[in-house]
């Protein structure tokens, strides 16, 4: 029986790094854990390529990195040239790294057709190119393994496909970034602005330079769309979710919600639609977004702050379930990736006959319900003149809608022209709130746009 | 290659019938999963004797269940006699879940020796006996199965076993019995006694009729028990840890509690006691207690109410990870009896050589640390005279023992005769701080015995 599982790991940044640290630091328990011997034998790095000679080649020395010092293996494992791993005939598992798209995506495919298992924390090619990803491991009889894609070192991944096997799943509600999570807390807690809650998350080190795909909620869309497709076993794809960011969300609206008893989460939603007998929704279907809405304060949701994550389900077996931990960061996202090690070292050693022990993508894919089917109670904030029958006009157009109101709280305005008129409703379609919206912001009376959120029933 | 895997399983209880239910109504789904047909071959209970005719002879139609009627299956499956399983060379997992210790031991025992996998949810046997089942397991090259014996539906034995696996996890901190958990959340919530809130949880269901075991804390030190076994990787006794029940909760301290900013939870605790250079105390070593603390209301474990169940660890790599859901029930403790059913098929039919793949209990055990050993912030509520010079008097006698407090609360008094002083205190040792409560109950201007807990700084 092969002894030793050698692995080659491509794009040392800030999760290789920890997974080069753990699979160092920790080697004598996982590799009993494992069965074998976990040897780091390629680690694949641009930034190795000794460029001191004018040409690139490896260098004769490890990277200097003091997390790991006395722990580097000796020998050519750093090299700038992913060739060298996948030269080797000796690689068992391929751990991509790199991030992105391109040439992650190449690299993997490459991998599992050359017989190796492929371990990864890339959210984007899954979420994009998942059926192609595990059509390929299957005619391969390879596996891929992905627990770090999303919510990092939670073993969320491995709750939906194994741990809860048993369940139908019908909603889940994630809190799957951080970086909108802590600008939202921050302006939660100091009643900060966006803009400044964003500069002190990317002086923490919680935002990216280039923060877009955070805050326009791209990033919680693509592993909603990873979470999603287990649960369904069909491939959901990012451009199934309908998606808003956090850009427009105002401290004044965070402090009423706060008051009334809620807290703002930018969450990735999925959600079982009901039929309507006699409708044109007669079919069962899901809807999948991702939004700023409030959520009751004593709900555990709602105490997930900072840059910490959390999934949380609802199945019809096991009742409620929620998994927390941080969303980020290297050594978080390195424990997913080396239990995942662990993981296919195991079944590589077991000659597992399994391509694909935990689930396929293979269903009959729901029917995406638009965002606008879906029912919920609202929390709604007119800007309307301050004068007699203005709240009466807008409940007339929200009733005409099938709109009932729950409760009406109205403050101090901005300013003496306009008053802040906020309205609580029962449940409503969205698509219906969306018509009566747009109708009183037409009204001569109401003074900027109606801002509103789902007030989420979880 | 083996196409069905048989299952024979005994006790046809709370937990039996959901498992039942389950394994029929989704058999085909889990069957995919399992990767063979999963056949419920034989269940056993003793109430499925015929005693009609004065004797104990298998009945000829199943027993009446209208959740699963029109999937019992036909044939003579219902079954008072156990060796029916035993005596089935066919059956390859045994599925324990009579509950208590014998002769729920005895028979996993006799199971394993005959091949077969078990799959249990008996947390009695497991903490207690854990060596000796994994032995017996090991020795016939057999497996074990037991996600449903903590935290019912919550994958949290696969989380530390497997999803975790490359963390060192240092502290636990779970609300693990559904019973006292429901009781403190309706004394929190209503302000009721402890005595009625237990009677409430009675009607509800969420009490047993003898609910002695979970009120006193012995269920969740089982649990407790079970998951500092998997974190140490050596058996952690019941012995080994100091249990107090929630008997003695006032609503009095839960309502100051509150307002100071914390929730009150029974919680398992391990922890890892630091070494304290040139003292007595000189050794790491780890602490297990069962006891009513105080945590910031703030944190995500207060907001675990009612019957629901949270384990919330600290790990080096992960950081921060909680595991929430209901504690128990029929198909929560379900949910997870199945999962452990799929792995084990999955194992069964892959011929896997790992006897027991996700750990062993074989390294060193920790030092267990005394309960008094432990660094704790305290809440501490004292029942004096009202009258100048005692706080002083107890604040004196805080200082000699090297408490210093952090704050001071005076309540009105229950009686004109004595006050309550609330004192919240900086970090000391919990053996420094009985001694000067012992000493503080002894002057005569304090009326009654003071109570203490913990303000748990997670």
């Amino acid at each position: 029986m092969k002894k030793t599982i050698n692995i080659g790991l491509a794009g040392y940044g800030t999760v290789g790094r920890g997974v080069v640290s753990i699979l160092l630091s920790k080697n004598e328990e996982l590799s009993r854990r494992a069965g074998a011997k976990l040897r780091l034998k390629r680690i694949c790095d641009k930034s190795f390529a000794d460029t001191t000679k004018g040409k690139t080649s490896p260098r004769q020395s490890p990277p200097q990195d003091k997390n790991i010092k006395g722990l580097l293996p000796a020998g050519r494992v750093y090299t700038p040239d992913i060739e060298d791993i996948f030269s080797d005939p000796e690689i068992d598992i391929f751990v991509e790294l790199l991030g992105g798209y391109q040439p992650a995506k190449r690299l993997m495919l490459l991998a599992l057709d050359k017989g190796m298992d492929v371990v990864t924390a890339n959210k984007n090619v899954l979420a994009k190119d998942f059926n192609e990803l595990l059509s390929a491991a299957a005619k391969n009889k390879r596996r891929i393994y992905f627990e770090a894609s999303a919510g990092a070192g939670i073993p969320v991944i491995a709750a939906i496909n194994e741990g809860l096997c048993a369940n139908e799943i019908y909603a889940l509600t994630g809190i799957v970034n951080g970086t909108t999570n802590y600008i939202l807390s921050n302006m939660s807690e100091g009643k900060a602005d966006f803009a400044d809650s964003l500069k002190k998350a990317q002086k923490l080190g919680f935002a990216e330079a280039d923060p877009t795909l955070d805050i326009t909620g791209g990033d919680s869309a693509s592993k909603l769309a990873i979470l999603s497709s287990l649960i369904f076993k069909s491939h959901i794809k990012p451009s199934d979710i309908h998606v808003e960011g956090i850009e427009q969300v105002k401290p004044f609206d965070i402090e009423l919600g706060r008051e009334l008893g809620y807290t703002i989460k930018l969450v990735a939603l999925m959600e079982k639609v009901k039929p309507e007998a006699g409708t044109a929704l007669a079919k069962s279907g899901a809807a999948f977004q991702v939004a700023p809405v409030f959520i009751k304060s004593s709900h555990p949701l709602a105490s997930v702050s900072g840059a910490f994550n959390a999934v949380y389900l609802k199945t019809d077996a096991a009742g409620d379930q929620m998994f927390y931990g941080p969303g980020a960061g290297s050594l978080p996202a390195a424990s997913a990736v080396a239990s995942d090690i662990v993981y296919s070292a195991r079944h590589i050693m077991e000659k597992s006959s399994l391509h694909m022990p935990f689930f396929e993508l293979k269903n009959k894919p729901p029917r995406i319900a638009d965002a606008r089917e879906v029912e919920s109670c609202f929390y709604l904030r007119f800007t309307a003149e301050d004068k007699p029958g203005v709240l009466a006009r807008i409940a007339d157009v929200l009733a005409d809608h099938g709109i009932s109101v729950a409760s009406v709280v109205q403050k101090d305005g901005f300013s003496h022209k306009a008053v802040p008129i906020v309205v609580l409703t029962h449940e409503a379609r969205t698509g219906n709130l969306i018509n009566a919206v747009n109708e009183i912001d037409k009204l001569k009376m109401v003074k900027s746009k109606t801002v509103y959120y789902r007030l989420l029933d979880i």
